[in-house]
């Protein structure tokens, strides 16, 4: 039975498990607080109690962070804040020992430093937040997947090994496969297009991607969990938006319903379920009004993408104008963006990016499905035999469709208002970071 | 709208999109097939009509396995297998034009050799078998974590990129790390169990896992999809055994409920609920019974493993004795295992396989949870410093904890009756093979 189940078990025997959060070993009762990943529960030990006498001895020996098995009878304890219960125990086994000083105190971080922490992740991971963060965000993709389940999408694998360098040379980690080299993919991109050219229809995949930037952002990591989504028969980038606008809306309505209390409770944030469709505003309009209400201003040549200081103001310019924490963007100039993203007649861009919070958590597109003109766009970009096996993929008919992608970890930090990426994955990758 | 749909809306207007599965360009009429991932539905021009000029001249030069977009009306058609019904077009749009011939015909691949339809996967693919194998296996994986949702596990996405080469080195690839190495998991294994000494409780894990074995079998690649399930406060690995089997047998129940059918007319395959507990036999009890009811004999040396015959012959054996697709091997010979594996006090070890239709489908196993143990039997298999990071989680506290992991592409080709893990993954990667 886990500790949250103890408090419906009222006057029973019971046998629960977890780790020794506390132990207070006092003149006439000894105390000891067990916590396994859904709650505490105070265990209580009379030592006037003849019965008790090897149960004192346990506890006498004890040390906090080792484990145990309890078999216990659950006793009302209004003062008790852990759920008004405790247990009074008949037996007690040590199923491990902590076997010395922990590294550091995970219960109060306010002086570790964050590498320390990384260090011991394992240690770092015990507290409270840390376990429920992990649920939150298991929560969240539990109920993406659900949603594009119930509108008919298949879920892939697609191979993180790959023949040739793909999108960009120079930020792909290389690997020694036997006698010749393979590359880690930096996104499922092109085989989720594969499905599409091959009559998937709609498909998602959540798996790690892999970027060899050297670089140390609150953002940024080497190696990180994607949500990407592809589906076929759209009419335009427009059924793209709406689709992730809704996903989100899905996943965020149950989180909150699961969770919405703990997180204002734990994490000081409150996480809104969007009302309706999501804002979308031209990304020249977006500069004009943060100037125009803000006071914001850029050089001219800096407009072609969002700056970062504009994504943060975007957060207060979607609440001022639209009372909504998200904002699409869109029609970015297309020389800046990938050459899979499909232009209209006129050459603008069939994409977007979506901020929530002032952090732009995704870029989206219709993508160029026509072969001559992926083969053109492919050309013009200067990429040649890499892509090649891609271009293929178009050569005997493929759908229109389009996409996106969410970092699982950045839109964890964000809905719990953690400062970096770097404590949203479970074990952080950066250029200096590869253990434990 | 899907074509599926398509019957449920009959004289009314649609619009659909596929593509181009068959054209039959007749004196008086033209019929098009078109298909989408859900079906198949027949669209019918009658030549004579004058308002219908323009489509004929579209389907005049139209070319399979292009996609269209159709706006039509439903009408009744009994005599037309799809369905029983047919739409009568008011507008064609062709979405993308296949630009010539296919490198195979996919629709009849009794000629084609499997390198071939690998090197055009994403015209392999095409086929009803392969899209509906895929929509089959996203719905296997989608219950399986159902349970475990359920049951109160926790997904985490541990990284692929190491430090240092885990659990055997020879089998690992190799990453150029900035100015560094680093190597491709094998397994999340380590991190799993991390997770449990952290004090998750209960995790899962859906991930590729690399091994850089340079072997061609049917059931081996260098990169597959991993099911992993690890949990804390058991008993023995009789509770991971008994998960195990209630998974699958969730999982089976949802599959045979939504696709029983059609894994019978498309892949002459049955899909059977197992009904109540697998069985479970010791290893030497097994090469007893084998000898004894099918004369099945081998070398006293052979017998601290079973051979892949043993393995085949393990599937009669579990139907003749148990009415039983399936069959938990135990007591195998502790040396044999991982040094993670748990031993009791006389050395037996607590873990199993899973064989299922003959073949091994999982290796479980409580794992040894305490530091001085866990430390003595790395030391004992000769693992030292590359360990070391792995053997810190258990110093500060760690409960008892087993688990197991399942290979999806494995699970789906003894599903689906298919002859090789190389074509029940979305795109197989072997020593040869890295492409497209």
């Amino acid at each position: 039975m886990t500790i949250s189940e103890v408090k419906n078990h009222f006057d029973e025997e019971v046998e629960i498990s977890g780790f020794v959060d506390e132990i207070r070993n006092l003149k006439w009762v000894q105390f000891v607080v067990l916590r396994d990943h859904t709650g505490k529960v105070q265990i209580t030990i009379e030592k006037s109690e003849e019965a008790n006498k090897e149960l004192v001895e346990i506890v006498d020996n004890l040390t906090v962070e080792s484990t145990l098995k309890v078999t216990g009878k659950v006793m009302d304890a209004p003062k008790v804040k852990m759920g008004g219960v405790e247990i009074i125990p008949s037996k007690i086994d040590v199923t491990s020992r902590n076997m010395g000083e922990l590294p550091f105190n995970y219960k109060d971080i306010s002086t570790v430093n964050l590498d320390t922490r990384l260090d011991y992740r394992y240690i770092d991971l015990r507290s409270d937040k840390n376990i429920l963060m992990f649920q939150i965000q298991s929560t969240l993709v539990r109920y993406m997947r659900e949603y594009l389940y119930n509108n008919g999408f298949t879920e892939i694998h697609t191979p993180k090994l790959l023949g040739a360098a793909s999108e960009s040379g120079s930020e792909v980690f290389e690997v020694k496969y036997f006698d010749r080299k393979a590359y880690l993919a930096q996104s499922p991109q092109f085989y989720k297009q594969m499905a599409l050219a091959s009559g998937f229809g709609k498909v998602f995949e959540v798996a790690p991607c892999f970027r060899a930037e050297n670089s140390n952002t609150s953002r940024h990591a080497t190696e990180f969990t994607s949500f990407d989504v592809e589906f076929a028969y759209i009419n335009d980038f427009n059924d793209v938006m709406n689709l992730e606008a809704e996903m989100l809306t899905y996943a965020f309505s149950k989180v909150s319903e699961l969770y919405g209390d703990k997180i204002k409770e734990v994490f000081d944030s409150e996480i809104i379920v969007p009302k309706g469709e999501f804002p979308k505003m031209r990304l020249a309009d977006i500069y004009k009004e943060l100037e125009e209400r803000y006071g914001y201003k850029v050089e001219e040549s800096d407009k072609n993408d969002l700056t970062t200081e504009a994504e943060r103001l975007c957060y207060k310019l979607a609440q001022d104008k639209f009372d909504s924490e998200f904002l699409f963007v869109v029609d970015f100039p297309a020389e800046k963006r990938a050459f899979y993203h499909m232009r209209d007649e006129n050459g603008i861009l069939q994409g977007y990016d979506l901020i929530w919070r002032g952090v732009e958590i995704t870029t989206g597109a219709q993508r160029e499905h026509r072969y001559e003109e992926i083969v053109k766009s492919a050309k013009e970009k200067g990429l040649g035999e890499d892509v090649k096996f891609y271009l293929d993929f178009f050569k005997h008919g493929c759908p229109p469709h389009g996409g996106f992608a969410i970092g699982v970890d950045r839109l964890t930090m964000l809905l719990l208002n953690i400062p970096s990426v770097k404590e949203t994955e479970f074990l952080f990758r950066g250029p200096n970071r590869l253990a434990p």
